[in-house]
């Protein structure tokens, strides 16, 4: 498995702590999926108060914290975010979120690959939330980022990956660099066809958070992650339109 | 989980033993996906000499044995074939094929409804392979089937779910009987997209025999499939067009 800014990940999950019932079902999450990194909202939670007690249940987790610019509209919101998520934190990860459509949150390119310039100059390790567009994908790698994050679908949406084919390219064109789906996943089988797409990682929140079940599905998911992972390195068969038979008949002379 | 003509399945996962690299490969994809059924082929492997060693190594797996009749174009010939299999394996259980259709081995939806109703009355415990025909499925029931396994896709073709709306209807539908999808699945997101859609077992075979490591593979359908079931019994979010924020900021005031 890559590494992600040197750090090994433990698994390739990465879990969301918005929008749980409870903390309580949110640990349970954590603990069922054993998911290895924890995306965590500075601006949701605040740095102080009720925030207090977020960290303390965070830190208890045990997993790797990613902090993130969620809401963030502008350069200068999120930079600013992001220097606060770094105190708060003590990490220099920094999941940088520009959005620039309202509808669908689709992130801005322009301002997303100005800021990644800006905190990877100012020492952050940038995990850039993008769209699956291969050359913000160099551009975001010319500023300094040494992970990609492309959507599935826009956040919360469930519709799994949107567009395959750039899925694709975008993993054939950069080998190398850790490449996680981020957002859109709904359904394990959506997670496990990003890591048949040799992706290095999920990261997904909604799908598990506001499932009826939220550890259940934080279960099914880590699992579909593995199973996805296992696929693309056992070297899968390729699809074909027509049928091939599965048990050619070698002996019928015993029926005549 | 629902029964299958009164026995309770260990797992949701039926896999097939034609087109291994080798008997020891085909008995590591058994250990290692865990799988409750096997399927097998009279016509492949004969019911003497060579075929007592295949024969002995199926049943030293501890899987119940669903015999097939592949490769059979006919009802005489499939009915002839069931007998000899019952003979042979000592169990009512039959998975009818009544291949109608060249390249894609489509099933004779004809054939297949006059050869399952002349077996169940013979005593046979059907599992008829069919399409995802509803009035089919209907016909298939009132033969006197009680399971049936619609195809995903054509056998061996690794497409996975050709038509999903279909599979949902006959879920719908039938909501008491027990449904497998049979063939088409290529990979673990395919089987776990089969069980999100309350399916209650997936059958597959050339995806793992001819996968580069079957035995990997083996596992992953088998997680794949697990975390299908999961998902489904944890009441999934809907997907959605548009983007919902995972993250809502309620707290923008520190950051002004």
């Amino acid at each position: 498995m890559k590494r992600f800014y040197g750090t090994d990940l433990p698994n390739p999950l990465m879990l969301g702590t918005a929008q749980y019932p409870s903390p309580a079902i949110l640990e349970q999450a954590f603990r069922q999926s054993a998911a290895g990194v924890a995306t965590v909202s500075l601006r949701r939670e605040g740095a102080g108060g009720a925030g207090q007690t977020f960290w303390s249940m965070i830190r208890e987790l045990g997993v790797l914290v990613l902090p993130n610019t969620a809401g963030c509209h502008t350069v200068k919101e999120a930079v600013t975010t992001a220097h606060m998520a770094r105190e708060v934190f003590d990490t220099p990860w920094i999941k940088l979120e520009l959005i620039g459509h309202t509808d669908s949150l689709q992130p801005d390119v322009f301002q997303l690959v100005e800021a990644a310039r800006i905190l990877t100059e100012d020492g952050f390790q940038v995990f850039p939330y993008t769209t699956d567009d291969l050359i913000v994908g160099e551009r975001l790698l010319a500023a300094g980022c040494e992970v990609l994050m492309p959507w599935g679908a826009p956040i919360g949406s469930g519709r799994g990956l949107n567009n395959e084919y750039a899925l694709r390219a975008m993993r054939a064109e950069f080998p190398d660099v850790p490449l996680v789906v981020d957002a859109g996943i709904g359904l394990p089988s959506h997670a496990a066809h990003a890591m048949e797409l040799g992706f290095d990682a999920v990261l997904l929140n909604t799908a598990v958070a506001r499932a009826g079940d939220p550890a259940a599905m934080a279960k099914a998911m880590a699992l579909a992650v593995q199973a996805g992972q296992l696929a693309h390195q056992a070297d899968p068969i390729e699809a074909r339109d027509m049928a091939e038979a599965s048990t050619p008949v070698i002996g019928k002379a015993f029926l005549s």
